[in-house]
């Protein structure tokens, strides 16, 4: 970005930032007991170049998403991971919905390569791997009912699309009662200054924007077993 | 079901009834203009004798299915099948949230043949096959969303079982808005009088059970292409 | 009920019982350690006599709802209270959706003292009072947000009907993920034969159906504050 | 806005639109045949001076949707209003979930005149008016229901706010298969530049922004009655 874009949204925070804290917006949600990761569309068709939906930044997203997973992993907790494919990407009827009308979900055909996660970051055999058609990981998926079968009280969300599904992600994980906690290092998108948008919508309204390190920290007090404490 | 069993049930059914028509319930909900047909769970499991998930009545089922599946095809509505299966059947976490604690839920992997839509009514390429993790149709996947997409107003609902996934599909789909209409030859489920007992509870409060020839006299009133006037 | 349907009701359970132990099904779900009381639709129009909607029972259901209610609140824990309610029951658009097609929903009128929470039962202040649409008191509310905002991983369901309701909740509620528990002394219906087969039901596939002293001996054990242990 | 800050959000538009253009995103949706009017917090608490949620441009905003109810209750489509509103706002457990530990919802008292729809838009008796606990028009709500029993396709959407509740709500409509088109004069918010950041996100991704001379040019052309064909 820019400099002069940098500038320009710098000033726009400032004043927007003094007005919600004047009337009580940003707050802090903070960290629960029991978190979750939650790795969203971090597959091949966002993280590998020469896709459409190439985001920004994977050389820095990626590698943070690895040290959330070696914590997450050490730490015992439930980790998820969530791709966007359609078994039917031509004709009608097709599980693409609506959303082709807006953007070209055509491209994501379930089963592809495309829409396999990105093997840098590949899943365990015990790892949820959700293969949803929206723009949240919650909508239209068993993630709501999982998390709670699993009695997390925190979600813990990295990937892409900023605009998109990580932002209709985080919107949904609080109004479904857990506490989203966005890691900044960990997400992304693909034009310039949507990122900081969206973060600071988020941060401001809907759950807590967290820089790597302090979530680091955070994964390494988890008691392992804190988890499922009734049997 | 022996005379006495079924004898006992058609005088329950009797009082029942008449209490209902007094109070203002069994009412029709009738057929609406822009169908869709929901196959729920005739996968090999619950239609292939030896599995612990086998149902009675197949060769009354699978024959209706049939013949609706046909109906449905020249009609050109959408059609769905679900089945319920799961990635992760041993440890914890697992996608079978709570309801293994519940059924022998464990049995149902993935990928499986024991999962696969039963050949008999193999789904055709343009046709959804939704793989569930709960007893309804609709909880946790993109199936009212997707029907909305068709502009469909009722679901024609076959498949098993009557006590589960029936029973919680039927009920879900009143509750978001589409006509419930499902078929007496073409339900079943695996212990005695449930199927009726469902079927009562059904028709009294949540949708339309009616007879197989009745629902095939409809699809071929429903006008081909009277889905998605809109492009 | 008569001897004679009881008899024939017993025998049935006897047969289906042994075929569903035999498999697999009639499991323990258990209980957790942050249960919620969730009472259904024990408003004037189920409890008093007089009404369409009245139920047989309530010379049980009511004092044990009312024991259950001491022991939570002695306990501390979330208690929630639904009702049906309509603000349109004339004409059309109207919230009642689908479902006067079916039931005489159009006698629910929001804010009417029909639809108002039994008074023998009456909610305190910080109980939440949820006027929901639908059968289940999870369908288009913010119930399943705010269970899991309040840690809860158990819900303790009374009130009617057992094949309305009742069912339709105990069905949505382990799907969410909460392990429901179905009080015996605490639920019924207005048909003859119809609590007994829809606590059968649920018992052998979606929740644990026990007696009011066992709840009661379980509500005693729940420490005070065992919710929210996150500030 | 200050010149400065629209000159850089010009830049920044155009730069993101060429790529998103590029690569395929930006489509339209268009109006469907059967549409709703959806009126998302215009309670007093966001339409009135003095309110720590009160937001800019109401003298454009309120004139819009005047406009805009005027034209649909001439063409007889459903229309609904939200607030957001509370029962408990004190203490725990409250129905404001997680809310509150980002925003200052413990001031939207149920059934004050703050959450109360600003009479300037005052709904009439059949038009619906939804208490909603989160974000989005749909989460938690019987609005998506509502919406597909009144074989609604398409939903015309105003109010406040872009960055938070009418951005949520136009995310879930796509995603529950309603085409959202938001009206670009009858939406806002309280911070400057959001209004443009959240339009551009919505209209590359989730829905179209279209003026309100279009809506209403739109709005005029459908059939009264056109909703509803099956009685």
């Amino acid at each position: 970005m820019s400099d002069e874009i940098q500038d320009a949204l710098d000033k726009i925070f400032a004043i927007d930032s003094a007005l919600y804290k004047e009337r009580g917006f940003q707050r802090r949600i903070g960290f629960g007991k029991r978190p979750a990761l939650l790795n969203i569309d971090l597959a091949n068709a966002w993280t590998r170049p020469g896709n459409v939906f190439f985001c920004d930044n994977m050389d820095v997203i990626i590698p943070s998403t690895q040290a959330l997973l070696k914590a997450s992993r050490a730490a015992g907790i439930p980790i998820v991971f969530t791709t966007t494919a359609y078994n039917v990407t031509q004709g009608d009827p097709t599980d693409m919905g609506l959303w082709h009308k807006k953007i070209p979900a055509e491209l994501l055909q379930a089963g592809s390569e495309t829409c396999a996660i990105d093997d840098r970051i590949a899943p365990l055999d015990n790892e949820m791997v959700i293969e949803k058609k929206r723009a949240s990981g919650f909508h239209g998926t068993y993630l709501a009912g999982f998390l709670r079968a699993q009695d997390v009280d925190t979600v813990i969300i990295t990937g892409v699309t900023m605009a998109g599904c990580v932002r209709h992600t985080t919107e949904d994980a609080i109004a479904e009662g857990f506490r989203p906690i966005v890691v900044r290092e960990a997400v992304g998108d693909r034009v310039p200054a949507v990122t900081e948008w969206n973060l600071f919508d988020i941060d401001a309204k809907f759950g807590d924007v967290e820089p790597l390190s302090r979530v680091l920290d955070y994964l390494a007090t988890v008691e392992s077993g804190s988890q499922r404490d009734v049997a």
